[in-house]
């Protein structure tokens, strides 16, 4: 190899073996680098078999970041935290001035922010990047997520602009996300409400199959179906998929086959705890979180079954008859209804950190990069993208026109759905949280005034009222006392 | 003042002097301490006025450390974090080998750990206490959650059995709870589950009001009522009060004068993020928390309320029609339902939490000095005491035998409930995420297969089979695919 490469990339996990096959295959020249050097040697021959494509596999640091153009960038995918650090030291001891790195981990948003400074300190420029999309999207054009050096950003942008998943009349699903760590911190709250969009389709298919006991193959043409419509996305189309594959082992669907335990690495937990961080209602994606957790605990629900059967309570409380069609036609309602609340919560958040940290992101433009390439993409973005276009500085998506009017029409239905499931015995958290959180929002008296009163009664922390203003104190116990004798 | 006092206070807003006080009623001698002299000048006419209590006031730092005796304890009461670390410096200057200062505020745990250690490098010895009660607690008898140095505890054991609350049967609230912050962690939680206890009884206040149409002199009755019964507690009788308090300012109740805003200072939003830490999960406090979010968006709800009126949806969704006994009856079976499952949640966060610190927590013991004093006392408590003496290692409340008969015979009630609230479009979401985690914790199959299957699907992330033990990875994509063609 004579003349330098255009890009490097280190840490070569299936993730950065197909973003780094994705580059060249772009018509980009790229070095890769890994630290066990089989998938150096994995990926050169994985880059030949694919077409040729121009993939330089280096088995040392030094060697690989000298074989990189000027001034040079080189993405890392390894797990966050330490791992990411020791890369950095690694490669930075090789690296010269207004040279940059971009982390494409899932990382905590603080640690971007505290290598960024890190690295201008050695006069190298920082991005930390989310990359959404799974192995397969990494491949052939994933959901970019880049913030930190604009200056960086803009070194790469033709890579970046090409590597991305195209969207007709969309274009590439990647956009400069701000400053500091607010990539990660995008790419964190996409993780929580793909979380949230996950767990609410649980709960649609365990309606339909515990109450309406549909079958896998009518569940299978249930999604298929679902999927042509306002619900027509990405994890739609897989669910659809998954009640179709049978089982390889033993007889019957795969996915009853599968355990009922969820795992889960991190996103959705800081999503949760950044949520209350800020002082945002997230209860959607919270429920999701919390339902994994409840998953985990497969052997406590067993002993629980037990003890409540022994007392009469079955794991389905009481058996519904109901209306096949319309419990389809209902929960499709819930579904997306429950869906916009939870993506509500999500942009609400975002806006809240941007707030705080002066990012100044674009929630109608995130809406656009998340409509291919990631998880959660969905035809229902478009609509999100219309509601930050008709007003940027829209409160809620819930009083957008379009999503209000929709949620009118489909909350007749949704309220349905929850109550079923509730008088089934079955639990919906997520359907639920999304209602609860829209009967609140549009509620103009919330009972808040009975816990403010509560508090002021025992803790003196006054309050308002709602015709003078102020803040008051009472001696609600001398009262009340006075009242008594 | 010619003998040393026993022990200091420095700190003296309300909770401080009622504090002092209830210590010099005690017939412990105390110093007290202020930066701003005035508060000193303040508790010392109290303490005269009040009996002439064993009470001594100082305008400055070294007099007041000097005039306690060897080795000496100084509480503190002032704000958490900065403050803390501010009046410690000042004090400590004067404070030598094997004193004590014990932190009465709610503090981040960790700050605990950290001063203790700080402490410790000048030999002197470090509590983090939680004091629950508010001021009327404070000064009559507090429930006090003591954490760190057992040496320290032991110096002051006398002081705090005989301050705090007295419940007969079950003696006083105090006991040492354990290592290091784990004083302070036990509190956070405990206000965690107020703030669980108080949301539960708005929602139950929301039911009877909008739904029922209760007034609030039936309002006063019912929860009168309450307090006689199962749901015996200070925040029922103080609920009860609050209805009956008339407006001093115009016609009418103060309860519905006061604006629908809640207040928080933390402690709320600290257990909720420690849940999610720990992987606990702890829907009913996480969606009382969120309720004050969305308390405090008055406006928004202001404008949403008028977007969905103009479509046609009002506050109340649909008025239904019910019998008032009935719905009465109803409500208050939701409510204890709902609140032992916050309770089960707040008690298995602080297990998760023992065990990571080993601080070996002794859950029914928590229970018992819960049982006075403090914002959440109840007669409840003796129940859940109970379950831990029965089983100290009881997974979960909610299979305790006791517990679990009582959430069997009460569910049908709390389905209707959620369900009534649901169909007149009000939001019960305490009350929801109860019913959900119960409805999840008791169930041996959860939805969370297909979960899992999509998380293999496009990620690779594997997973376990009902049948066969292992880690199995299914190309789901590529089976779907050969099935389609």
């Amino acid at each position: 190899m004579a003349t330098p490469t255009r890009i490097g990339l280190a840490g070569l996990a299936v993730m950065g073996q197909n973003l780094a096959l994705n580059i060249a295959e772009k018509g980009f020249p790229i070095s890769v680098y890994n630290r066990s050097t089989s998938k150096v040697d994995e990926t050169v021959e994985r880059a030949k078999k694919e077409g040729n494509l121009p993939l330089y596999g280096f088995h040392d640091p030094e060697s690989f970041v000298l074989s990189i153009q000027k001034p040079r960038v080189i993405i890392i995918l390894v797990k966050a935290g330490l791992p990411v650090d020791q890369t950095i030291k690694t490669l930075s001891a090789f690296m010269e001035k207004g040279d940059c790195i971009i982390d494409g981990g899932n990382e905590w948003y603080e640690n971007t922010e505290r290598r960024e400074k890190e690295m201008a300190e050695l006069g190298l420029l920082y991005l930390g990047m989310g990359v959404s999309g799974g192995e397969e999207g990494a491949r052939n054009g994933p959901s970019m997520m880049p913030g930190g050096s604009f200056e960086a950003y803009k070194y790469i942008e033709d890579i970046l602009l090409k590597v991305a998943a195209q969207v007709p009349d969309s274009g590439p699903c990647v956009t400069y996300i701000g400053e500091g760590g607010s990539g990660n911190f995008v790419k964190m709250v996409h993780n929580g409400i793909e979380y949230g969009d996950m767990q609410l389709i649980a709960e649609a298919y365990d309606v339909l199959r515990s109450v309406g006991k549909l079958s896998n193959d009518e569940l299978h043409q249930v999604f298929s179906e679902w999927n042509k419509g306002e619900l027509l996305s990405f994890l739609i189309e897989i669910t659809a998929d998954i009640f179709g594959v049978k089982d390889d082992k033993a007889d019957g669907y795969l996915v009853d086959k599968v355990l009922d335990k969820t795992g889960m690495k991190g996103t959705g937990k800081w999503t949760v705890q950044q949520a209350a961080e800020l002082s945002v209602a997230a209860p959607t994606i919270a429920a999701s979180l919390d339902s994994r957790f409840l998953s985990g605990l497969k052997d406590e629900r067993v002993e629980a079954a037990k003890v409540f059967e022994s007392s009469g309570v079955s794991d389905i409380f009481v058996e519904q008859s109901v209306d096949k069609n319309q419990l389809i036609d209902d929960v499709r309602k819930a579904l997306y209804a429950s869906k916009i609340c939870s993506y509500a919560q999500g942009m609400n958040l975002i806006r809240a950190k941007s707030v705080e940290k002066g990012w100044d992101l674009k929630l109608g433009e995130l809406a656009r990069i998340w409509k291919g390439g990631c998880i959660i993409r969905a035809i229902f973005l478009d609509r999100i993208k219309g509601a930050y276009d008709r007003n940027p500085d829209l409160a809620n998506l819930l009083v957008d026109e379009e999503f209000a009017k929709e949620m009118v029409e489909r909350q007749s239905a949704w309220r349905r759905v929850v109550c079923l499931a509730i008088n089934s015995g079955i639990s919906t958290p997520g359907m639920s949280s999304s209602l609860a959180y829209f009967d609140s929002y549009r509620r103009e008296s919330l009972p808040a005034n009975l816990v403010q009163a509560q508090r002021d009664y025992f803790g003196a922390h006054t309050y308002e009222r709602i015709d003078v203003p102020g803040a008051f104190h009472t001696e609600w116990f001398k009262i009340a006392k006075q009242s008594k004798n």
